[in-house]
């Protein structure tokens, strides 16, 4: 089997015009079939403030209304996806910007109301990666921003690490795939304040005593949680740490598997 | 040969919600290959004017700077480009959004200054219809909006009409391709106030008699100057008038032939 490699990039890098360039020059000389997922990064809290819009949190989530949503189709599907599609084009990589409403990729489904009325925001019901394959076998490089749709007409706000995730899972059958969640951190690490403590390996086996031994901090749970499902269903490695774990051999990141 | 619909709409449909949608419906339901390509509408200037944005025109131009060029790549490939693509999936249409910098498609040349400096514009110099032709064979239906790229990273703001034109020039050896302007009248009108007096049939050999003879009114030349330009890259028909004449076997409209 051929692999795949599936990559994450946030606010830390998105925000950051050297770091993005210089991240984007490492992932266009990826030789393998990848994928990449952006985040948002400050640029939609900076526009809904100069459009004087309220953003609106519940236990430090934010509730995507109407006006959101666009402010957000603006920025993530617009400013950021087009401009990091035409920065790798520049490097010679032939990028195509997704959101799950094209080619019909990543179907949701509104989170239900239990306590909290989230708005419009998708929960992944199912990836179609029929299109992505054929794109991927043409050396295309999907690039993914944080919006899936309902196959109703309504996009949907859906978290950046679970759309890589998902993604990751729909392709474990026909690729080794692997999935790359870039962070600020060197990984998961023993320490918070330290580094150098990073968890090299975890697997589905010693996940539990790190939680259970309160060595895991709650803060990384549910990012932690959401890579032990996708290893559960197949995927071959979730590596967590800085971009340089795609382009340096020496670098330190945590590495799960099964 | 295989027919290519390729079909550009204007802001007289994208501003009216209830037209949009209707349109929709029926280019949705167009069984042959097709291609959508949507301009800008008033949604740019009415973001502009809630940032605060200083709209700058020049001759009827608007000039693109740096705070536009991120604005209309807000509006055009963000809200517009995938809540469009979004609703063609509702109508079981398999649409992915473009830009011209997604798959390396359009490329363009910043427009060299003369008298205007007309800002990050961009005139296209290549057309590549590899990728799209493969989506195509898939079923997918592209759906641009009027962004090219210089290959060097930067986007640009690329007339959508010209966009509609050199696609189908660029489609023309592949399939048989017909190109179909929407805008708000029935068609080329030989009185502009009068929607009943359409010119039916214009070819390359009258073309220049209906010029000399004062009966395309200047407004209009533009427009035709494009058409005119595709029927002589070999493009089979150039169709102008209202989204009807796509649907309508009855509707009354402007063919261009050779």
């Amino acid at each position: 089997m051929k692999t795949l490699k599936i990559v994450k990039i946030g606010g830390n890098i998105i925000d950051n015009e050297a770091a993005l360039s210089s991240f984007l020059e490492g992932f266009a000389a990826i030789e393998s079939p990848k994928i990449l997922i952006h985040g948002g990064g400050k640029l939609a809290t900076q526009l809904a403030n100069q459009l004087g819009l309220e953003v609106k949190m519940i236990d430090g989530r934010r509730i995507t209304d109407k006006a959101t949503l666009d402010l957000i189709t603006m920025v993530y599907a617009g400013k950021i996806n087009k401009n990091i599609v035409a920065k790798l084009q520049s490097k010679k990589c032939n990028a195509i910007g997704f959101s799950g409403a094209d080619g019909n990729t990543i179907v949701s489904k509104k989170r239900p109301i239990k306590t909290i009325d989230y708005g419009l925001v998708g929960d992944v019901i199912k990836v179609n990666t029929k299109i992505l394959q054929v794109l991927l076998e043409h050396k295309v490089t999907p690039v993914f921003c944080a919006l899936t749709h309902d196959q109703k007409g309504q996009l949907l706000n859906t978290n950046a690490d679970t759309i890589a995730s998902e993604l990751a899972i729909g392709f474990a059958d026909h690729y080794q795939t692997e999935l790359y969640y870039c962070f600020e951190k060197n990984g998961v690490l023993k320490d918070v304040n330290d580094e150098d403590s990073v968890i090299k390996q975890i697997t589905t086996k010693n996940y539990q005593s790190l939680i259970d031994d309160k060595i895991i901090s709650d803060g990384m749970l549910p990012k932690l949680n959401n890579c032990i499902h996708a290893i559960e269903k197949n995927v071959h490695k979730v590596c967590i740490g800085k971009p340089e774990m795609l382009f340096e051999s020496n670098a330190n990141f945590t590495t799960i598997t099964k």
